[in-house]
């Protein structure tokens, strides 16, 4: 049964029925530079309460600093570094803490520095075509540019991606033994008023020419990604909720994970939608704000 | 019910019931730089009794001119340029013949010079990333990036392959009017010991990131190589025959397109696959050269 959040009580029920908030940003929180209203006093009533708050972003190339960056700036304070979640270090959560690659093993990345930062982090050390040195970097010599030590892939978002970096994440990839992760699997990205190939187009072309799918996916609304969040952060999924704007990807992470949600409709969603129920929605209001407003009014 | 060619008369039968022959080359006629037994006779045998021959591969990078020289060198002789078909060339005709693209129109193409240079042999203006000239060749300049006179997209192998390339290539697919034709869907091809991604991998991403399937893909199995094949050659179907070693393109390729095929067991196929009947395969024979040499002896 969907539940629209409509009164005060409502709202004081759900604070206090969840320990944890995960929260998708734009369309939740900010839409492009704009803080939605009563945001900034929901999350310091969730603050003043003691709530986990975690941000969880598909947003591979974007650094998590960043994210804080930009809650600093919308005025949202006191969010801690590892209360940001993005595909990237999700990707690296995942490898130390639920695949537990040996640390001697190193990491083909088809994918931008904001993966191999986050895997370094973790003392992985990462391998990608900038690092082929003294090498003729051909098709001709494939089978020269394969390093033996490499005992893991990650694919994602890369907009320096070549053929010949492909012919390589293949060479690997034919290796059944070696895990194939993928940061997440958003088909497109938007850009500039339009639609630019995203993550999930190069794990579809890794996963066409090396007939195998990846082994985790960790974005929205992949396992993966719950599994690294759970982990990570000793999480009870009783008592986790995860807020957002899209059904396709915010609360089918919620659903497929069984974690309660709550689907706001300052994003692309419609009441219509999810009036009648929704199998994936728990709770939906008009806007996280509501949180805070319903019971201030 | 699948035949297999045992006897002179069976050879003399089938060579009487056919006036083409459709031929895969490696693994039938040739293996490596090797003919096969029997092959040359069984040539001359057809050329003589005025059988149409067209030679039929996948392959959009290597040129028709490259395919006589090989044939030249194995001393098989009098073979037209018009008789070789590979997916560009059979990716041209189909845009020319088929699909009746307007010469006014530009062609976008994501692929080699191989496929280029067939497409200006019909007349066709085609664009690449090379020349597009004078503007700044970034992401962020994406939307200056479009030719409004593209009409066609066509995507193939590109060794070239960037993901700018991707970008431009996604932005043309998302017109719905703007056709989107494949050379073919080989995932890898082999090279040096290994696979590396074929042409199917490229148009993989492609189709992914603009959830469009191609309209047309002219390469074995799928019908548009074929319907290529029989507007410019105005071949019969009934009095056609493909002749192939691999179930799952050639004789794939004969069946779908309702035309008889002779299966040869010179390449991968073993004969108890195919001898207790297989429903894309008419006839089998252990070599090509068969329908030569069982009437010689």
């Amino acid at each position: 049964m969907t539940v629209k959040i409509n009164t005060a009580e409502q709202a004081a029920s759900l604070i206090d029925k969840y320990d944890t908030f995960l929260f998708d940003c734009d369309g939740v929180i900010w839409v492009g530079n704009e803080l939605l209203p009563s945001v900034k006093e929901t999350i310091e009533l969730l603050q003043s309460k003691n709530k986990k708050l975690i941000f969880v972003s598909n947003n591979s190339t974007k650094s998590r600093i960043e994210y804080i960056e930009k809650l600093l700036k919308l005025n949202i304070n006191n969010i801690k570094l590892e209360q940001i979640i993005n595909s990237a270090y999700s990707t690296a959560i995942y490898i130390n803490e639920v695949l537990k690659l040996n640390k001697d093993k190193k990491i083909w990345v088809l994918g931008q520095n904001g993966i191999t930062s986050e895997l370094q982090n973790f003392g992985y050390e990462t391998l990608t075509l900038d690092d082929i040195k003294d090498k003729e970097l051909t098709m001709e010599n494939i089978n020269n540019l394969i390093d033996l030590n490499v005992g893991c892939v990650v694919v994602g978002l890369d907009f320096q991606l070549t053929y010949l970096k492909l012919c390589i994440t293949l060479q690997y990839l034919l290796n059944k033994d070696i895990p194939f992760i993928a940061t997440n699997i958003d088909s497109t990205f938007p850009f500039k008023n339009t639609k630019l190939p995203g993550a999930g187009s190069v794990v579809e072309i890794a996963s066409f020419s090396s007939n195998r799918k990846p082994d985790a996916i960790c974005g929205k609304p992949n396992p993966g990604m719950m599994d690294s969040i759970l982990s990570h952060h000793k999480l009870n999924k009783d008592k986790t909720i995860m807020v957002g704007d899209r059904l396709n990807t915010d609360m089918k992470f919620g659903s497929v994970n069984d974690i309660d949600t709550l689907l706001v409709l300052t994003g692309i969603e419609l009441e219509s939608t999810v009036s009648n129920g929704h199998p994936d929605v728990t709770y939906y209001a008009d806007k996280l704000g509501d949180l805070y407003a319903l019971g201030s009014k």
